[in-house]
């Protein structure tokens, strides 16, 4: 028997050590996503001419819940910049803290240290990619409000002698091409491709750095998009630019759920959760070809306190949601020099309005975009039953998802920090 | 390697067997208790002292999380009778219904099997014994509405000639003592022991069946009780009187969760999560010593919207809700009488009120509680920045909770139905 166990142990271990080691290492973040997100997303996607509620790839991922809280000098609820440098680095922060700890101390990532192992890295995100998320991967700051200096950053500071990122996909022309200096025009002269239109990812030849900007910053809401799957059409382009013999880290960030967040935007909060999924579908299919690739998938916090069901409705009704020719902040802005806004929200938004509902708009007197938004949001709650309690973030757990090599070791309840420290072990175990 | 893979799969299927087979079951509700509650107890139970925020037996315990909507008829927004029928019987039904599906036809419980496969049963919560939950383990009936109904079927329907419940420990004397009918006389002649303090329940002789009621309906708050344990004391007493050799089911529910949800009451909310807190830190040491029992936890639903950080703040602040000495409700209670109403209540809430709180009170004019227990907790709300959308039910997917045999299991995502089908599954698997 005790010949048994020791095979059985060598067995074992052997196998462990063999599903920790994965080649390729693809980090996500749904920017804003706590749980009623995803929850949203599976009756927002459910097919109605079924009785049951299908499940999602988000249901299919799911592993373990995370912590988000930031360093206890900033409270309990998380920035994004604290969320992303504790998943970049292992390290609690102060709300702000892009890649440093709190004594604005420069902190190795995990991008970083694949880097240094010889991997390929790169960002894909809906955001500027100097935003909090993809800058605490990719750099050091001791304000996520330094964009500038974030920027420049991605050309000036070197690991290991090289660019930290082989690839860039993301916004933020107003960045990156300024007044007092001209960084793409510095990527290119150093041999990177630029492409500033998402069609033309399709036709970069593969294999060398690659620097895609496609929006002043933030790219367009996926609802204003001509292309109806930009976060799929990102990744895509990322991972094939990025593939190579020694490994990848990709990050991953479907920024703008949390921006629909802040907004209290429920129309574009699931358009952009189901770029996301879109994204997800296509990786789970990725990874069962390239098992020796991890996928895992975090939010940083959740944001605006949306709540499936309001004032006292036991409801909640998704099919309000589903029609919508533009965001909500692009409907506002149309309705802000139209006439007769009655038909351009009823057009846009896929139903005809309520005599209430069209009076919410007339009632207006502004010339700005915010006002209208906020009503178009307010009466697509009030038909959907959703609510929210705030503008800004909450501290509720949200849901780690993983697929491929090492995602067992994400299960069960982690803080955000320990899912940085699993990663940064999964890349030291890869000979 | 033939020999060794066939020696290897026996080992592990014995292993998945042995792991597939407990001898008691024990499912918990965490009424109302949806991702917000579990994450703002970390929160309330962090020792300011240390610089990390500690974990909690939530988050040791954490294996995956469900989905709670009823069947589609009643939308996307389940009640406690749909969600506890889904959590019995695996079936989705209607909100209202008691252990019965879209038919109103009976469908077999979990609690059912345990009892006709011999094992002893039970039901220990802190509502009525009659209410929504415990109800759909151990009866059938159309509508959570009929208490009185519920109540009979506990004394009239038998399940292979016997009562379906041997321990019924919780709240309920007006149901069970009317003027039509004594069911506790009748249970009485029928060789169960009564008892309506808790106190009573240390000295009653082990092995017979219980009966325990210590309330008119539910029992008083966690923080009015003088018991300050009082749901880890009925979970010892109903374990104490079903251990046996054949084994047990026990149904323990922690029901006020969800009324102080329900009335957006944030101080309740947090005594009540303690009282459960506590309860799953005595379950885990018994789980221990008795490794073949299976515990399971999850919600029915998470109630009232409520969002850790609200109005714009990035922060939620315990502090206020740790010094209570009385309920919400019972400081709004004896504020309809009291002339100094901001001595009063700062007195009980445990610090100072400002002018403005103070006035908050003094501009009621009501003899009702309900008035002042809603001012009161608005106070909580304001200095715990704590944010609440609804005074009903929310549809956020919930947490699974497990240890023990087989509660590898219940790990990721599963539908409610889900969990009951599973624990059918190892009632089934046990010879």
């Amino acid at each position: 028997m005790k010949q048994f166990t020791t095979l059985l142990l060598a067995v074992l271990s052997h196998s462990v050590l063999a599903t920790n080691a994965p080649k390729n290492i693809i980090m996500m973040v749904g920017d804003g996503m706590g749980p009623a997100y995803t929850t949203a997303y599976r009756m927002y996607a459910d097919d109605p001419s079924t009785p049951e509620v299908e499940q999602t790839v988000f249901d299919r991922l799911l592993v373990g819940m995370a912590s988000t809280h930031p360093d206890i000098v900033s409270g309990f609820v998380t920035d994004s910049a604290a969320g992303a440098t504790a998943l970049s680095t292992g390290v609690k922060s102060y709300n702000g803290a892009i890649g440093v700890d709190t004594n604005k101390k420069p902190v190795q990532t995990v991008l970083e240290l694949a880097k240094i192992q010889g991997r390929k890295t790169g960002v894909a995100v809906t955001s500027q990619i100097n935003h909090a998320t993809p800058a605490s991967f990719g750099s050091h700051n001791e304000s996520r409000q330094n964009y500038d200096q974030i920027a420049d950053s991605y050309f000036d500071d070197k690991t290991n002698g090289q660019f930290v990122l082989d690839v860039m996909l993301g916004g933020g022309w107003k960045y990156f091409i300024r007044e007092d200096r001209n960084l793409v025009e510095q990527f290119k002269e150093a041999g990177y491709q630029y492409v500033d239109k998402l069609s033309q990812l399709s036709t970069v030849s593969t294999g060398t750095p690659l620097l895609g900007l496609f929006a002043d910053s933030g790219m367009p809401w996926a609802l204003d998009s001509s292309n109806q799957r930009r976060l799929p059409t990102l990744t895509k382009a990322a991972i094939r630019q990025l593939e190579n013999d020694q490994g990848y880290f990709l990050l991953i960030e479907a920024s703008q759920v949390d921006w629909a967040g802040h907004s209290n935007d429920i129309g574009s909060a699931m358009a952009e959760m189901h770029d996301l999924a879109l994204t997800l579908e296509w990786l789970e299919q990725y990874i069962n070809e390239n098992p020796d690739t991890l996928m895992v998938l975090t939010a940083d916090h959740s944001t605006g306190g949306l709540t499936i069901g309001a004032k006292g409705n036991y409801s909640w009704k998704p099919q309000w949601l589903k029609n919508l020719k533009a965001s909500p902040a692009e409907i506002g802005k149309q309705l802000i020099t139209v006439k007769n806004k009655g038909a351009l929200a009823s057009n846009l938004l896929g139903f005809e309005l309520t005599q209430e509902e069209i009076a919410s708009l007339n009632v207006i007197e502004s010339d700005e975009l915010k006002p209208y938004h906020k009503a178009i949001s307010k009466i697509l709650d009030g038909r959907s039953d959703t609510g929210w309690t705030t503008s800004g973030h909450t501290g509720v757990d949200v849901q780690i998802f993983a697929k491929g090599m090492g995602s067992e070791r994400f299960t069960g309840h982690l803080d955000n920090t320990e899912i940085a420290q699993t990663v940064f072990e999964l890349l030291r175990d890869k000979k």
